[in-house]
C-alpha cells in the first residue's frame, strides 16, 4: 500500500463500503420504515377512531406483520444472494477448465469494453492463467459484479432489520399507551416521532457521507407526509362512511 | 461477440442483470410487502375489533402510509446513488489528472488482488492513459464498484414501488370491503391472498432465476407468518385489555 494521503482516505471508503455498510443498511432500512409506517398508521386511525386501545391494537399488529416481513424478507433476499454467488461462482470453476477459450474471450471482452486492445490485455490473461482460483475471483467481480456475501449475513441481516422496526415503532406508539386521549397522544406522538425522525436523518446522513441537514429533513419530509396522507385519507374515509 | 451457447446466455444474464433488473426489483418490493403487511393488519385487527368498517380504515391507512414511506423512501435511494456516482466521478476525473501516480498505483492495487503482477498490468495501464474518459469508466467500476444509475431512474423507481405497493395492499382488504362479517371476510382474505402470494412468489422465482416453486413457497410463508403473528398478537392483547 502507497501512503498518500487521498489512497487511505479512498482505501477507508472502499472499506466501509463493503463491510460495515451491509449492517449500518439494514438498521437503515428497519428503522426508517419502523418510525414511519406505525407512525402514519396511528396518526391516521387515531383521527378516525375514538378508542386509543384500537390505535396501539393496529399499531403493533403492525409492528409484528412489519417485522415479521421485512426480517424474513431480509433473510431470504441475503440467502438468495450467497446461494447465487456459490452457485455462480461453481459455473465459473467448471468453465475455465471445460470452456477455457470462451473464458479467454471474455476477458479480452471486459477489458474491450474500456477501449484496451487485445495486446494489452494478453499479459493480464496470462498471469490469471496461472493461478486458476484468481481468474475465477477475477471473472465473478468484473464480469459478473458479484461480491462473496460474508458469511452468516443471512441471519443478522433479518435481526437487524426485525429489531430496527420493533425500536423505530414503538416510539410513535408509546404516546397512545400512556395517555387515554387521542388527540393529545396523537399530538405527543408527532413532536417525539418528527424528533426521532430528525436526529435517525441527521445520523444517517454522518453515516452515508451525505449532508446530515438534509438527510434530516428528508426523513423527516417522508414520516410526515406519509403520516399526514394517513391522517386525511381516514378522517375523509370515516367522515363518509358516518 | 462470439457465438458459443454458453457465453450468449451470459451476456443475456448479465444484461438481464443490470438492466430490467432495476424496474423489477422495485416491483417485487412494492408487491410482496403491499401484499405482506396490510394483510397481516386487516387479519390481525380483524380477530379484534368487531367492525370491517375498522379493519378497511386501518388497512387503507397503512397503504397510504406503507406506499408514501416506500415510494419516497425508494425516490430518495434512487437519487443519493446517482449523486453518489456523480461526486464520485468528478473526484475521479480530477484525480487522473492531479494525482495521477497515485492513481496509476490504484489500477496496481487492483490487479494484485488478483496476483496480477505490475509487469503484466503495465500494457492495460497503458491502454487506458490514451483514453481518460475510459480510465475513468475503469475506476469508477474496478476501484469503487459504482454502476451509472439509469437516467430518471429516482422518478420511475418511486412511482413503480409505490403502485406496486398500493396493487398488492388492496387484494386482502377487497373482501373486508365486500364482506359485512369479519371472520368471513377474513377466510376470504386468507385464501385470495395466499393465492395471490404464491402466484407472486412463482413469478418472481422464474425472473430471479431461483426455483418457482420455492421461491412461491417463500413468499406464502412469510406473508401467512406475518398475518398469523399479527392476528395472535391482537387476539392476545384485546382479550388481556378486556
Amino acid at each position: 500500500m502507497h501512503q498518500g494521503a487521498h489512497s487511505h482516505e479512498d482505501a477507508q471508503h472502499v472499506e466501509g463500503h463493503f463491510e460495515s455498510s451491509a449492517v449500518v443498511r439494514d438498521i437503515v432500512i428497519g428503522l426508517s420504515d419502523g418510525l414511519t409506517v406505525p407512525f402514519a398508521l396511528a396518526a391516521g386511525l387515531s383521527g378516525a377512531v375514538a378508542s386509543s386501545h384500537i390505535v396501539v391494537l393496529a399499531g403493533l399488529a403492525e409492528i409484528a406483520a412489519g417485522s415479521i416481513a421485512m426480517g424474513l424478507g431480509g433473510y431470504l433476499a441475503a440467502r438468495g444472494d450467497a446461494e447465487h454467488y456459490i452457485s455462480e461462482r461453481h459455473r465459473e470453476e467448471r468453465e475455465i477448465i471445460e470452456r477455457t477459450q470462451d473464458e479467454e474471450e471474455e476477458i479480452y471482452q471486459i477489458f474491450e469494453q474500456y477501449s484496451v486492445d487485445r495486446a494489452s490485455a494478453a499479459p493480464v490473461l496470462a498471469a490469471l492463467k496461472q493461478n486458476p482460483v484468481e481468474w475465477v475471483n477475477f471473472m465473478m467481480r468484473f464480469e459478473l459484479g458479484l461480491e462473496q456475501p460474508a458469511a452468516n449475513r443471512a441471519h443478522r441481516s433479518a435481526l437487524t432489520i426485525a429489531t430496527s422496526y420493533i425500536a423505530g415503532g414503538m416510539i410513535p406508539l408509546l404516546p397512545y399507551m400512556l395517555v387515554n386521549d387521542n388527540l393529545t397522544a396523537l399530538k405527543l406522538s408527532v413532536v417525539i416521532t418528527l424528533i426521532a425522525l430528525a436526529v435517525f436523518g441527521a445520523l444517517k446522513g454522518k453515516l452515508v457521507g451525505t449532508g446530515w441537514f438534509r438527510s434530516a429533513l428528508q426523513t423527516t419530509l417522508i414520516g410526515g407526509a406519509a403520516a399526514a396522507a394517513a391522517y386525511f385519507l381516514a378522517r375523509f374515509l370515516s367522515y363518509y362512511h358516518s
